[in-house]
């Protein structure tokens, strides 16, 4: 099918991203990655695709990369067990270590080399680098779970400045020299808050904010953050979706001028919200 | 038809374009642009849509222009009869006056405006300004009618540093203080091999260099410029295509990476050309 | 006479214009330069030779130039018929278009050949380069005639830090793509008070203020702005000199520090008064 | 005893560091640190407090880890076992992925944690951040056991000049986007001589070269690369320590001015190299 | 004795200076040089090393020097007899220029040789030297005794920033080109206060302020400045040391953070102060 | 009769400056300045005014001053004797101490001072600043006078782009910490050559050289090098002029471009010779 692109419809596509690629020229656009879009080798492969087009084309891409399922899968390899409380991993000093090794060293450098072999630069970063990312302990309970006491853009804009892409694994460090396991849509958010970027752009497994989540057609494509709290009320938002609408409404909050929640099975989802006029997935205003 | 693009269509476009987004990158291309193409105003908002496109995805643009047809209108308008030799007009100083006048006043002006109303940032430069071109008489009898002494490339290359998309007007300077009417052809050449530009691209009314006019499929789309002789003999490049033809070649001589004659009537032609794996037109080697 | 001027009165000269030197090292001088100054030959050479020296000795030399004459020429030649309202001339498009022809096209590259053959360095820029001078309608009936909406100084900037004097013809664009006759001694008041100019230089073809016309020696050397409505008032200011005087007076409203009426007649009366005790014309304060 | 350290003392210590920072001055030291030195807690943080304190006082220090026994740990604990050819661990492709996990993830993070901790500012790099380190397979039979093709230091100097200690983690990538293990002496000193290091310090757990491994008495104090050969024709250098003393004498071939191999287990063995009249260990020439 | 240093106590020395190499990185010391500390030869080659090694170590050091006992000397060779009002030389223009040539010719110059003998880069910078010290008549009967109008700090800042230790005469001139003596002290409070210097050094020969001035061991190690009227009051600050506590009280009050008294006596007694655990001197706060 | 000067002849002179401050714009010209012409006050100010005026119009002035009468009066003042050996003076390290007192403390700061009155801006630089002229005795017999083993331009080129005009005294340091007295047409001439500086200007009492010493019409105006030596064996160059014109002739074999013999006795005689069209002394080719 593709191949019947006439050039006047090639021509028609790169044309329509020009008032994008202004919009966007020079500014800081934060991507968090996670989930199941990142499992599959050939999405994977389509999202850094994206992402090294928008550094070219003049965007400060920052990718913020998470990875639950890469962090279980090693733990279970190493016979760790771990328990939960309320849903989230109770974090010993070994588990962290755990934490930090898989994201830091496996799965943002293994971002880093596909982006290295699609033609991009770039530099992988964990919160503990340039002391970027300060956490302290939520609760005694969950030993080392973080909350964030600070972000320091600094080492982010420095590798920016670079030409190298930012690929962030959200792990923290406190003055103690802990290392502390970070959730990290809520780092994706503040960090777009602190960068003051043009844009946050979640990906996720979903198809956006459905009004009906068995109808793929009831999208809700703009979503003012004041009507949010009743659409919780109401169930539309549940379950996981809460703390990831959360994330999003405290990024606009904290100065983000567009937040956006995006279906990353769609191949190139990035480039089609950024670049054309067809908006896939829930901008938040 | 075109409403009938899919996502996936158009995620495509932009992706293949990510290997000459990277060839190109702080690459210098300059764009002869001329003839015919430049009377359709539809066509021209479409070049300079591309070549705005083009400066925002890192490509450090250049535009020759040329502007045959209104000079002669303006000479028309002005009750000034000119005689020519040898297919060259013989140029008093009133006559090249207004050359520069309808070039640097009329043409350069409006492409810089109508950079500027696409979102572009433009400032149009003659060979004069910054003691761009320098020339000197060609012979006697066709008065100012300008050879080109020596191109100082700084303005141009000041005005890029800057930001700004140069749109060149070809006309000339001496120590005297005259202006001289240049082929555009000739000083889009010249200037691209000073700047050891990375493309230079000659925007014309036909389908690139055709084996057999009567056939757009015998397009020769790619000539060694060791070839070039013969083809003249044989008559395959004949008539107006000689001196462009002569001047491409004499483009790769001083050191630019790659020339092409395209067809200047199709939209977005430059688009096409740079950006995706379609090449149209002749590419000289 | 000037043969027998002595070594000692020589460096006298030079040395007496240190303080001004010191005075306007790296300070803005906006020179507007119109009128039949412009039209005398041996006049522009000195005009623009001492424009060339301003600049060489550190100071930041910016020229807007007028072109009534020429534009009348320009319209006769081509069997152009205008019609007058209020002393504006109403303005088509086409008519917008010879304005923008002879003024960016003709008069400011000839001034900018002239400064180069005189050794300096020069880039002409008109109101539509770079979005300089952004406009709109000042009347319907007046067509293309506009009032200025914004001035952007930036390209003026950047041709400054580069080193080249910008010699600025005043044509304006709209949003639409339009071109627009813009007063010459409105814009470079205008310019002047945005850029925070230390000096405004009007060069006119009179001895400044007279307090009474027909006696050269009843010159106004310096007149306080809130003198001036009296002055009109008085008939003392009158007819063309009215808004030409209201030129001034916005000037230093915008902040310019120093702005001049000096006589353009007298050959280097520029140089006479920025950089002699001898003051020529009238200074507003 | 320290205690009675008197202010005259304290004064000469520092007054005779003197010379050395001058030479040092912004000059690179690459530092290799591996091996038993690394596991003890308290002689880990003696040592990145020299490389801070070298950072403070101008050199710009570069710091190459490795981290054999913990790769083992971490293989065992996840029950993956590895087959030996030559002394050489026999690397596929997940073993490839947990030698790049433990090294970038968990001991180059850790460093740079602990830099932080005492109070400078590091980042870590993998050979894959930057495309830093191209490798190639050493035999087919290895697996992925990489030999250096390529070492781009720009990724180092970038981040050097940002004010970040670098932490290399010695993995390196190829064009088909995989992962290498690379030994972490040659990689040191392959880095220290296209960074044209001013030294390359390798941190081991012997007392230097010694001439009778029984008599630390017999410490070789400087070894001209020359006499290399017959010292191991001789079995003075044996063992684990030919590969050690070739990559010195590779690293001064290459263009590294002084290289030493000093007794890590000497609590701040790099501050006395560097910053005292006392060579503690052998120094190449 | 000295020579029982172990490595491991010179290694103590260098790594306790961490914390304070941290703290004064890229900050300004000044420091008064003056007195008798400055007639003992190997004393003055004692504090130039201290100085070149905080430079070294990253801190920006500015010295301003005495030179009372030189001045008198050099009256005395030139048979130049001075009247003294109320401890004040009466200083006429003869006697002015000795001052200066003393103090800018040989004491500063002396210095400046000394750094560059043992490996720094220094200028001398008098108060006259980029017009940085302006001053006027304390009183008329002193005659060109000088009261400071303004430090402008431009020429100290533009020396930092090329890398040299400015070496500071507190000479000052005047509109009418006169030359002043100026009092070290009250200079480099001034001077200190202006820079906004982390830190101003005096170097005095005494051991700080002691309670009791017979018994070295009653040392004020730390002065609160609003303590100090009532010890000029107890006589414990007295005779020549008032106006020194009150040039450092004048510091803290326009902003140096950190002001002493150290003994000069000590060798290598900045160093001590600004790099030890041990303060010797007494502290301003 | 000034006074009778017109505005015309005024402007003429400033206008007929134009050649000249385009060729000298951003040049090095280096001014050795010394012997009787110091001494008259009125000479002093009219010569450092010049010397304002070149640096404000862009010319990089760099002086370079002796002092011989001064030094001499010093020594007297003091009851110094000294003895001459074949016309130089014995220099113990006491008579050096003066030298550098007389010239880095008294006659350079002065310069300095009259500079900033005049509203240039200087700093005082002797050859020990920044190590800039190191020598070596000359003869063990004369002591401390110099030959001159290195120049270190660093310092001046380092004043110069902070907008300072260096005011040189030509004393020297050696490895030793000693200082030297340098003859101040060499280093002028030395400092000029490794500069390669546009021009050295040499200011003498003399009208240049004059083939006649008796008869001021007589003057040489340009003189080939080659021609030097017989003119000196003619006996037109005689006496205490053989070394300056060395000195000069060594200055063009060094690379300075022009170099002059001027007669400082003229009011102005640099602004003259440099900005004028009439030359006055000896230009050496």
């Amino acid at each position: 099918m593709e191949n019947e692109l006439t050039t006047a419809q090639r021509a028609k596509v790169l044309i329509e991203a020009l008032p994008y690629i202004q919009q966007y020229n020079n500014k800081i656009i934060v991507i968090k990655y996670g989930g199941s879009t990142m499992v599959n080798e050939g999405l994977q492969r389509a999202v850094m695709g994206d992402i090294v087009l928008l550094s070219l084309i003049g965007v400060k891409a920052v990718l913020v990369h998470g990875g639950g399922p890469e962090i279980n899968e090693a733990l279970n390899k190493m016979g760790k067990k771990t328990e939960f409380i309320g849903g989230l991993r109770v974090t010993d000093q070994e588990t962290a270590q755990v934490v930090q090794m898989v994201l830091a060293g496996k799965i943002s450098k293994n971002l880093v080399n596909l982006i290295g072999n699609i033609g991009g630069r770039a530099i992988g970063l964990s919160g503990i680098d340039g002391q970027m990312i300060e956490a302290r302990k939520m609760s005694e309970e969950l030993g080392f779970v973080g909350d964030i006491v600070n972000v320091n853009t600094q080492p982010i804009l420095d590798v920016l400045e670079k030409g190298y892409i930012p690929v962030i694994s959200t792990v923290g460090f406190d003055r103690e020299g802990n290392c502390y396991n970070i959730n990290a849509d809520t780092a994706a958010a503040r960090i777009a808050g602190t960068l003051k970027a043009e844009s946050l752009i979640n990906m996720t497994d979903i198809a956006g904010l459905l009004r009906d989540k068995n109808d793929p057609k009831s999208l809700i494509s703009k979503l003012n953050v004041s009507d949010a709290p009743q659409l919780i009320r109401d169930g539309v938002i549940s379950g996981g979706m809460i703390p990831k609408v959360n994330c999003c409404i405290e990024a606009i909050r904290r100065g983000v001028k567009k937040v956006f929640i995006i279906d990353g099975r769609i191949p190139h989802s990035i480039l089609i919200e950024v670049l054309t006029d067809e908006g896939i997935g829930t901008m938040f205003v």
